[in-house]
């Protein structure tokens, strides 16, 4: 099983890269919500590739289709689903080299999953194409908490060794956030932003690529969402994030730093700022005991290098047995960053609804 | 909701720190499985308290009562309940502070959610205590597991700022995995452990505590373990390792390192050793596309400084509003990344066996 | 919630009469599954509307798009997603009529619980047509039943207050099953099936409709299958079955008549017959605790009498408040029994592979 | 699995008949709820046995220990663990005769599902005592709907083929609800209950057992509680009812009865009662696509007769699989409705707040 999540919100995601169509059912959602479609096909066109030249060229309308739950304009309650049907698909490129398992993607442990009967093109239900769906659910889900008052915003914290300044997690502003989601490449030293660029483009100049950490923060929450095990806020944002291909860690607050503090410096000691209870520090990122304390809720993702790369790599032929060698043809992103940011975000978002 | 987790075998916990009983009852196992109660035993010896001066001193019993699923040696099949009765609280040193919000704990947080009916004492459901279960639990599982020939290991890859060596990850020999358990304070290098328990009670002595880092290894997993997106083998690690109380940080592999890599040094690239599919290095623990691949996973968790410390803290009392200062009078772990290793390992167990 | 079901197969349904289009996605199949897709249109064709005068006039094509999961003729074991596009609604119908509430449908129900924001055109997400992805993915699971040697009959045991003949519940025929399901109108007694008919015309020239009852077996069923409790074998077949629209009563084996038996008749006393245990009468329709037993699986379904009819009925206006009366023009089953009977059985198979 | 149920509450199960001891976890509960333990004692007593002549003279004490999420007399709004030590267990009865499977009991379906392995002393999980934890998160979720006017009662409406009187189904009082409840053996027309009793004891007396039918109503439901689908009220209530052991039939409204109308007599026509909306007749039982109507909820609950007889039975041995003859000795009712009423009670308590 893999394709259903959630408590209040349920996804159900289907589809794959080179298949007729990729979508996403979402139940649960409260009916009479006036839906922004506009909104939503920004947030798809921040994820959507063919862009820039920092991303591959492979151009995904990425447009969808409601099928269902939403009438006259609203969400009627019931189940909402979406689709978006692939096209501008070659997938032959894939046919001569099914056999041959690119390194670090999900084709070796896929063929051996299912048995060697999962659609190999492109992917096929492990490729990144498989975030546009959840784009939308969490371009529905941000809408849904705007309008409490919620807003989500991210940065490009670093590429590569090359790093941005960080969010100071005791007071955000909206206004700052929601700049940085009108950028395509966003940070918050607007001069780091051109250096990223540098090693992108270096970077597939020579053949390869490269990774970086997003920081992502939602402000204005109420304090009391989450809950103290398993559905902490930290677990349930991990396994959503966790879920997207190329994220190999995640960390709330100050994370690993947090480690390197004495309690005396980690602590957030709490004061009264008039009515409100707030906290000196934020190195928990605003969480505890999994619930949120009222603070910035922050919180940063690693994603590692695109593994598609088009340097010749050893690999192996799974139908032989033999081992061989392998240049990755086609279009690809030499880093995966930005185009992750927004489903990032939207990850946050659905995690955040559903546990509201 | 906060207490059920799980699809193959479920959860479900409940107690608080200073109740009747804490508490698990885990459904789905098979049956005829023989359980060794003295392993149960030693694993809940690792996360029980008193056992140094590193560590609290409140003694607790943790001797479990199996209440159902047993019989005659083996589990039936049904579910398994096993509850462990507090004893050894000192409920009235919480009576006179219940008011005043310790920083960093679930008090606050908890306090608003529960509307101020939640169970204070010792933190209550929020309390480290509530780990006993699952260290329960993982025991059961991990013996499961090492039937399978599956075997977990771990080690404090760091106190502070001071670092143990790391795991070579494409290579973990189970015998190194065992010899680390049955150390209460396991690092790779014998030495750094002294390192480190000196900083604990330079700690402790300055009324202060410490974090740290606990990294674990999981060899000897079959291929396809794990699913492509929700149910990632990452995604649900992560989801049970962030709900143990005091985790900020989880990540896998060369983890938020691999962003700092370029694709060329991150790709694991695959070789036939033999009829075995193996990869040169192990950048991505052991995962790819949320399935095991049959080299190690190998993961890291930073598990933060002890909130409880006995220095004068600024917070607020609850009940007037108004600031407040406070020392954390009782008997606290200056550093519970030990204590914290053998639940991290139990959560690697139960997530494991659920996905197989 | 709503649209979510199952365990080990899950299904997240989705679509309303009148909108774009109507669909399930089937997570948890197993890779490598050849479908055949004449025979799931066979199944679709049982269920569809139109084929005769017993039946609305309606036609809906009903013909699927499977959108995911399916590669090469086969399963990825990837989520499956098939839908079916709406075509031929008279949507103005319902429009001038959207504030009457018609008697013992969901209008009401629905327009209270969404808040007047539900899709009310023909009954929206409340319609039987919401059944067709049912029967999609009935026809996919019983298949793969079948592969496994289980098959599924059903007849209809009653029309108004005539019945038909019993299955004999100790021994029933894999062929009666079959040839029972080549027909649209299926009776063990063929003579009965003409005078039921005869009921339905007759309450079609009325303006009125009949209901009746339907009785299914499940032969071939290994001995084990199904849990203890809450998943117990009937428990989750009643599920699925009151979830299907029109169903008020599910029985199992004698059902209801067996609390008017003495313990002495109504146990079912076993025997070896050569290696296998079987019992002399099977009262509880082959599941005993819970727990398939190895004999024909039993269970009976009530429908109603379809609540759409022309005759003159008393109902509300919900916008104004007031009472008024109403004819229900349009396209409608006076029966509903034939074409709901293909459901059952979906609901059946799907029910029988999650719990195997 | 079998031991988990539920959505907004969550129930977690467990025990053996003669093991240490059976008990439930409830997950989801509102934090501050007052619980009237005397009310929960008082339920726990309606099913406990040993009561009358009716009923085994097995005495069991059914005292319950609340081990967590209660507080100072109320709800934490963390899992709420409840258990009951088993006690009085004549466990060598069964040792004897343990490859012996008793007729219409799960001992055959258990023994081959747990390869062996379950607890066969009593019927183990199978056992009827079973329930006597769900009428404990009954008794909690009835209190708790009291406290919002909604109000479950029943009678027995049949033994054997001895009909009570029904309830009228558009207008049932409160009082006769909570009447019903006070009474062990309840039934609408008084005079009735003196011969079903006759008929029960006269069983008794020829070693045999007899069955009936349950019929409960629940009132003030609100319009709009439930689900178009699988989380319908009657899929909903259906599940949990089969789940409890000797069910074999359910049915909402006129039921099976319903397939006899007409759809001119069988819908149920609206009309303004002030301001509220009732309808004529109700023979719904107050649900139209899966979701409440505000009239009476009412269904009833086939319960067979009590498969513990000691008249000599025909059966096999397990062991030796060879046919052999027994009779069941021991302490048994030779009718279980009346224990069964205050467990369908409780299933209809906990799916209706589950729902709400």
């Amino acid at each position: 099983m893999s394709g259903i999540w959630g408590n209040n919100i349920k996804l159900s995601i289907f589809g794959e890269s080179h298949g007729k169509a990729i979508g996403i059912n979402i139940d649960g959602l409260e009916p009479g919500i006036e839906l922004d479609l506009d909104y939503i096909n920004k947030e798809m066109g921040r994820r959507a590739p063919g862009k820039s030249k920092l991303a591959t060229s492979r151009k995904e309308e990425d447009s969808f289709q409601i099928l269902s739950g939403y009438f006259n304009g609203r969400t009627t309650g019931t189940p909402l689903c979406a689709i978006i049907y692939n096209t501008n698909q070659h997938s032959k490129d894939y046919e001569k080299t099914k056999n041959l398992m690119r390194p670090s993607h999900g084709d070796f442990t896929g063929y051996i999953k299912y048995k060697g009967f999962n659609d190999y093109r492109g992917g096929g239900h492990f490729s990144g194409r498989i975030t546009a769906p959840l784009v939308f659910a969490g371009a529905v889900c941000k809408q849904i908490l705007e309008k409490k008052g919620i807003v989500i915003g991210s940065h490009i914290k670093s590429i590569g060794k090359l790093e941005d300044k960080s969010f100071n997690m005791v007071d955000i502003d909206e206004k700052v956030l929601i700049t940085l989601r009108e950028n395509l490449f966003p940070t918050i030293d607007e001069k780091i932003a051109l250096k990223m660029k540098d090693i992108i483009i270096k970077a597939r100049e020579e053949k390869d690529s490269v990774g970086g950490v997003i920081e992502t923060a939602v402000i204005n929450l109420p304090v009391g969402i989450g809950e103290p095990f398993f559905d902490s806020v930290e677990s349930t944002l991990a396994q959503l994030l966790f879920s997207i291909p190329a994220v190999k860690g995640v960390e709330f607050g100050s994370g690993f730093h947090i480690t390197e503090l004495k309690g005396s410096e980690a602590n957030d000691e709490y004061y009264m700022d008039g009515d409100k209870v707030r906290t000196y520090s934020n190195n928990n990122g605003g969480v505890l005991g999994g619930i949120t304390n009222g603070m910035p809720l922050v919180f940063r993702v690693a994603i590692k290098p695109t593994p598609s790369i088009s340097k010749v790599q050893r690999t192996i032929d799974i139908d032989s047995g033999k081992n061989r060698e392998m240049e990755i043809i086609g279009r690809h992103d030499p880093c995966i960053v930005p185009r992750a940011l927004p489903v990032v975000e939207a990850a946050a978002a659905i995690a955040i609804l559903d546990l509201c």
